[in-house]
């Protein structure tokens, strides 16, 4: 009767109290409470949404059905990072190890490419022999030893969140702002987190395109991270074009391996530096940007950066060479170079369409269960505002075979449009969110 | 993928095609699509609606997952009665063999007791051998043969219904006007009738309370009769109190037995003659209303529509000496008289309290696993606006036992109210609601 009068109440538009949320999310998870009265409270969930102490009670209930990360012995500060998904968004592949030279332990619990956008876990998963499963003893003994760790969402973190994203996916109750909230959050928050970096995105490319949507879901998060005693900065980057260049796993890997060493494209650098001085600031580990900033030069200039991603991989049986030889990583049979058409100014690349690119080629997923060829993608070296002369390379198809390469040209005719004048992309980074406020970015850097 | 972007463009507010709404009820009933995801619709369309289009779409599905009665050899009218539900409403039992002693066939497919309301199908089963579950074919012969039948819904009959309903009485989807009206009419067009007549219970015993929602229901029936070429004509009819004296399954049905030998409370049979009337003019056997009301005297005063009754009781196994001899139906081992706590006139009956009581007493369900106690409930002579002496009968507690009677009295201490004024109770017919629009009721009569 218990779920049935919270449905009820929840489709009413009434508040289910956070005692009744543990209740409910307890019994979901003991499977006393079926799929079909869970997918009936999501939609009035969904469509009536959830207030402040609701998002918090329903966030506990996710942590509090799984272990942590907590409980290791390393006594320095853990900073988590987030982001809300795009295209070509490697930044946790260079960020982690980056912080983690730098004396700041980052435990990252990733997720899986799905619809347009990538997933972290599965460009990690590039990487021969790289484990993404750990189990939580392992990722706390690896956090202590080597300050870092990349891992997936096991059964034994939130598994609440598990048994609740796959019901969400089935049932069309995944862009609620506090379900996205309460699902991420209950994630990392299981990482021990002293504090959390978020990466919201925005535009066209982003799971909420709309800067308003965006900054409301910046806030929630902050919200429960302070209920959580856990404090939150988020900045809001663009997604209107793809981040760096390259899209598709192992290409996305290689191009943060080179982020790594130095030789990272200058966009994707501008919001790893961006993001990595908050993290490092929050840690207390820089006093100011420009510190943070220089630090952050300094573990990349210096090989020590690069020196951590070989250590996590090695931690994670993965091979360590992919460092020093990305050729290591899977190669695609087939590769062919996309021109400009006509000449004039690239108005736009839009990361839907070479999200979805990705997909066609077979390196993305329309089911969580589809298998992922991790060497197709596009590397696009054009970017919103270039100007491009007819003939003029603008990206790589990466693909299996000539189908594949068909399937690619398609998908970059319909992402990149050049125009006589130049669009104003969205700055890469606009706006920070505190517990205290919105604040355009850069006020202080 | 279809039931996926279904769920998402119903949640959006969009509508969904009738060739939608047909496969995925064909899904659903066939078990493709799983019970989560329906249950995901329906909360969306609980909240967002369904227009008459879709509604339509819905209704037909449901009519077209099974069988129905047509085909027999009968070639009079065939026509139907339902009503939304209330507390003391036997008016089928009575209705169905009067109508069909005057050459009305009457097809009933009648539901189970729900929550506080009475279900035809539980006081039917109160008389010893009455079968209620019948292969259609049987029923399609004997609405040949006696011209009525009195059922329950088999899985032959709109088994989409079935399944549906189940679903949403689980998941707090019931009470939509849409849905409801869809389900309603998915098994009365599986009767196969010339037209129907409906009873929309309004007042604080109905499923829909307000006069607003109760024609906003019988509007919705109607346009779905119209849709699929079977006239409806909708009577508003008073709730707020029990109909009759009789509340409890064989009480009720003994109540039914004594109403079709002359002996029925007045309001019963003002309610009874008003919807029956309703019936013989779609049917083309009377002209007037008045016509109508003196053919239905005659069949009661002449014994006709009782023989008819003990004919529909044999036919289904049941003991026919029931009409003639009500004490061969279940008793109840204990009983007492409720008498007023003080003198004034008698300002509520609360049909919910009564209805309730009789859940307590064990003669209602909670679930629809419960078993029913056919022999308890109550019968209330007391009417609102009576004028009552303190220590005047105003009801009998009919019980199992001590608790059982305790029980009663406590039903009875919350549903009678004894004021100093006498309150305005509804009008037993208030409206009549027909394609053409809504009437104030009697304008004709």
């Amino acid at each position: 009767m218990l779920a049935y009068r919270l449905i009820e109440r929840k489709r009413d538009g009434e508040q289910i109290a956070p005692p009744e949320w543990r209740a409910m999310v307890a019994g979901y998870v003991a499977g006393e409470i079926p799929d079909y009265q869970m997918a009936a409270l999501l939609m009035a969930a969904y469509l009536q949404g959830l207030d402040r102490d609701e998002t918090r009670a329903l966030t506990s209930a996710m942590l509090m059905s799984g272990t942590t990360l907590e409980g290791g012995t390393t006594l320095g500060p853990r900073i988590g990072k987030h982001s809300t998904g795009g295209v070509g968004d490697k930044v946790s592949l260079v960020l982690a190890p980056l912080v983690a030279s730098l004396g700041v332990a980052a435990p990252m619990i990733v997720g899986r490419t799905l619809a347009h956008t990538g997933g972290t876990l599965d460009k990690l998963e590039a990487i021969p022999g790289f484990r993404t499963s750990l189990p939580v003893v392992e990722a706390r003994e690896q956090l202590d030893r080597v300050g870092c760790v990349l891992m997936g969402q096991t059964s034994e973190i939130a598994p609440a969140d598990l048994k609740l994203y796959s019901l969400r996916d089935a049932t069309a109750t995944v862009e609620s702002i506090p379900l996205i909230a309460a699902s991420i959050m209950s994630k990392k928050l299981a990482e021990g987190l002293s504090a959390l970096v978020l990466d919201v995105k925005r535009g066209s490319g982003a799971l909420l395109p709309d800067l308003e949507r965006g900054l409301e879901l910046a806030k929630t998060m902050i919200a429960l991270g302070t209920d959580h005693g856990c404090p939150v900065v988020a900045l809001l980057t663009a997604m209107d074009r793809p981040l760096g260049r390259a899209c598709g796993n192992a290409l996305e890997t290689e191009e943060a391996i080179h982020a790594l060493r130095g030789e990272g494209p200058p966009d994707l650098m501008a919001v790893t530096y961006a993001l990595g001085a908050e993290m490092l600031l929050l840690a207390g580990v820089a006093s100011t940007r420009d510190d943070a900033r220089r630090r952050m030069e300094v573990a990349i200039g210096s090989g020590y950066a690069a020196e951590k991603m070989r250590e996590v991989i090695e931690a994670q049986g993965g091979n360590p060479n992919v460092v020093d030889d990305p050729s290591i990583l899977p190669q695609a049979d087939a590769c062919e170079l996309f021109a400009a058409p006509v000449r004039g100014f690239v108005a736009t690349v839009e990361p839907r369409a070479i999200g979805r690119g990705v997909v066609a080629l077979g390196g993305g997923r329309s089911r969580i269960e589809d298998r992922v060829d991790p060497s197709v993608g596009f590397v696009v070296s054009a970017k919103p505002g270039d100007w491009v002369e007819a003939g003029e390379p603008l990206a790589t198809v990466f693909a299996r075979d000539a189908d594949g390469i068909e399937a690619g040209r398609t998908a970059l005719r319909a992402a990149v449009q050049i125009a006589d004048e130049a669009d104003h992309p969205l700055p890469l980074v606009s706006h920070r969110v505190t517990a205290l406020g919105v604040e355009p970015f850069g006020y202080a850097s």
